[in-house]
């Protein structure tokens, strides 16, 4: 099989490369090897800055979510019993958040695909890339049993954290660096209308809690956990009990309850690759980098990522222009760098530390004191939120 | 001996809380165990934010800062080998800073205090506070070979971190938070017109750097070096190759040199002692909490406790109104855990770290590489930096 551009993996960076480049000719191939029904319904981030949003719409994938999709004007901090409601448009300009899960996006964007799009095959594992210094690179993959080619000009791993593409860069050529946080998330899933109209993220003794939603009926929560913990430790009476002590603020709020249908444990992790471009192989989104969830950045920075990768190799074909493809990895790093930084800090103001001593848990105090009384602690908080401009 | 309120300690609050209450006709006594010359001599700051050279001003002390002092509009950051300028009045709407130094100060208020102020006893060494939760307290002190006593309404210890006064405060009614940091700073003073207009912070991998100076013909300069430092280790001509070392950016840009007249090491710790009133004892400056000198707050935070105490005192005495007194402590800590924040993060942002790692190197040039891209993270350090508002 041939074509112009590879696209390992089928998740929302890989569905929404592939759109952006069908709708400016360029011919594409997805492999994704997990089946169609797995990556509809994993469950992953829900919060997208304005900029996704645009891209989702630009590529034809936003009809659902104009409908569907939560907008939503701020959050909400709490610590100390007191509530502290951060007003983005005020504090940006005019900009907001959409409330659309991740699982959502991708039906979307594989409907459309399958449509109309360039191929997308489901259960196609990739086990090698070959001749990403040359400039006819190949991708091995297996499917329905066999051992396959794609011959491509250009291959973009967008296969994951646990993908197979950074591992094509040869030690000698990547700097990697990261950081593990000493604590995870317990997320739930739960069929109940959420309890609030924003997002809360809660600071406590007890350990962090957020609660967000994927939809007017469906909450989702997660408890600050120690690593190691396994969810059959958490029956749901014991996650409802502590969600509402970690929320507990005022005798007017109450956290609503409701069966729970999906519980998890997530480590929180930073991690980045450097350079994002090994000749002809581009990284994206997790492929390259982790942040924490805290400050939900990971499906946007993703999402970024692959509007850089779109207009350069549309610059690279349509005007036969390397310059952006060749700053492709230093274009996307930056960003990549202020949403590590952003997500480490909201992490480290938000968790109860296991490493930390009494100084540090005053200065986390501190940090979100100034937050709630200050306009420019609290415009610097909302400009990283909501996204920070793209840089092209 | 007998006033109303009892002064320990000679050094900038101590004296400019004896004018703020002179001229508010309340009798006040103000014990200094060094000689004049020594407080009028030791090397402490000298930026000085606008509430100080505020509060200078309303007591008549600010005649010669008036013509000596340097008023900065901004500060220099350098990393990278680049440099970017952040300019105070633009991000703050007006504010700026001046530097004049802290032994100047000191001098223009002793003078004040000895031509018509409260009794200021030099040599005059507090041993002992007594009744601290009576109304009549009593300092003891050591004066001219002689054990002697001063009754008082109120004692207040300006006596700083080596002083007695915090440690009249028992245990059980005491909680302390502090922080070391894994390096010092080795400062020099030298007769050399600065090599700059504003201060300069530099970040490297051989360390961090801060220029700074005293007067148009004295140069003040610091370099981060380990703990355990001693000056001898570091000859004059080391210490001007390792500061031209850390500053380089440019052909355009070179570092004078002169005589250096002053080395020394100090070590970098955050400390704050709560609470900041015991009965009727009153910690203030030093004598309560010590910052790392990277954010220039530690006289800043000095002048602000004491402006505070010095309204709760006369709100008590001419108005018979105790609130203000009452809430001394929790009025002055607010803003003390936002400086602390603020030095910390300043501290570990620009220093190279001993216990840090590739990611955290990282993490210290995004945050650099945000402060010089965007303007809510500039608008914030210069909120700082230039002083937050006095919480009254």
């Amino acid at each position: 099989m041939r074509t112009t551009v590879g696209i390992i993996g089928g998740g929302p960076a890989g569905l929404l490369l592939a759109r952006l480049l069908h709708r400016a000719g360029i011919d594409c191939v997805v492999l994704e090897s997990r089946t169609r029904t797995y990556v509809e319904h994993r469950q992953r981030a829900g919060m997208l800055e304005q900029g996704t949003v645009d891209a989702l719409r630009e590529c034809g994938a936003a009809e659902r979510l104009e409908v569907e999709g939560l907008v939503h004007h701020g959050i909400e901090l709490r610590f100390d019993r007191e509530r502290h409601h951060l007003d983005f448009p005020a504090l940006t300009g005019g900009r907001t958040v959409t409330i659309y899960a991740q699982t959502e996006i991708v039906k979307d964007l594989v409907a459309l695909q399958l449509a109309d799009g360039p191929p997308l095959f489901f259960e196609a594992e990739a086990n090698g890339i070959g001749g990403a210094l040359t400039e006819a690179p190949v991708v091995h993959f297996v499917h329905d049993g066999y051992q396959e080619e794609l011959s491509c000009e250009w291959v973009v791993g967008c296969d994951g954290f646990h993908g197979i593409s950074r591992h094509v860069v040869p030690a000698s050529a990547r700097r990697v660096y990261e950081h593990d946080f000493p604590y995870s998330w317990l997320g739930v899933l739960a069929d109940v209308p959420p309890s609030c109209e924003e997002l809360i993220y809660a600071r406590g003794e007890r350990g962090f809690a957020l609660h967000s939603m994927r939809s007017p009926s469906v909450s989702r929560l997660y408890l600050q956990v120690p690593n190691g913990t396994a969810p059959v430790d958490w029956p749901d009476d014991r996650v409802w009990d502590e969600l509402a002590a970690r929320f507990a603020i005022d005798a007017d709020w109450t956290l609503e309850r409701g069966p729970i249908t999906a519980k998890s444990v997530t480590g929180m992790r930073s991690y980045v690759h450097e350079p994002m471009r090994h000749g002809r192989l581009l990284l994206a989104g997790d492929a390259a980098h982790i942040v924490p969830p805290t400050g939900a950045k990971g499906l946007n920075l993703a999402v970024s990522d692959v509007r850089v990768l779109a207009r350069a190799l549309i610059a690279f074909y349509d005007k036969n222009d390397p310059q952006l493809l060749d700053r492709y990895s230093e274009l996307c790093l930056e960003r990549v760098w202020q949403a590590t930084r952003f997500s480490y800090d909201m992490t480290r103001m938000l968790h109860a530390q296991p490493d930390g001593d009494a100084f540090d848990h005053r200065m986390q105090l501190a940090r979100l004191r100034r937050i709630a009384a200050s306009r420019p602690a609290a415009a610097e908080l909302a400009a990283h939120y909501t996204g920070l401009p793209l840089a092209l």
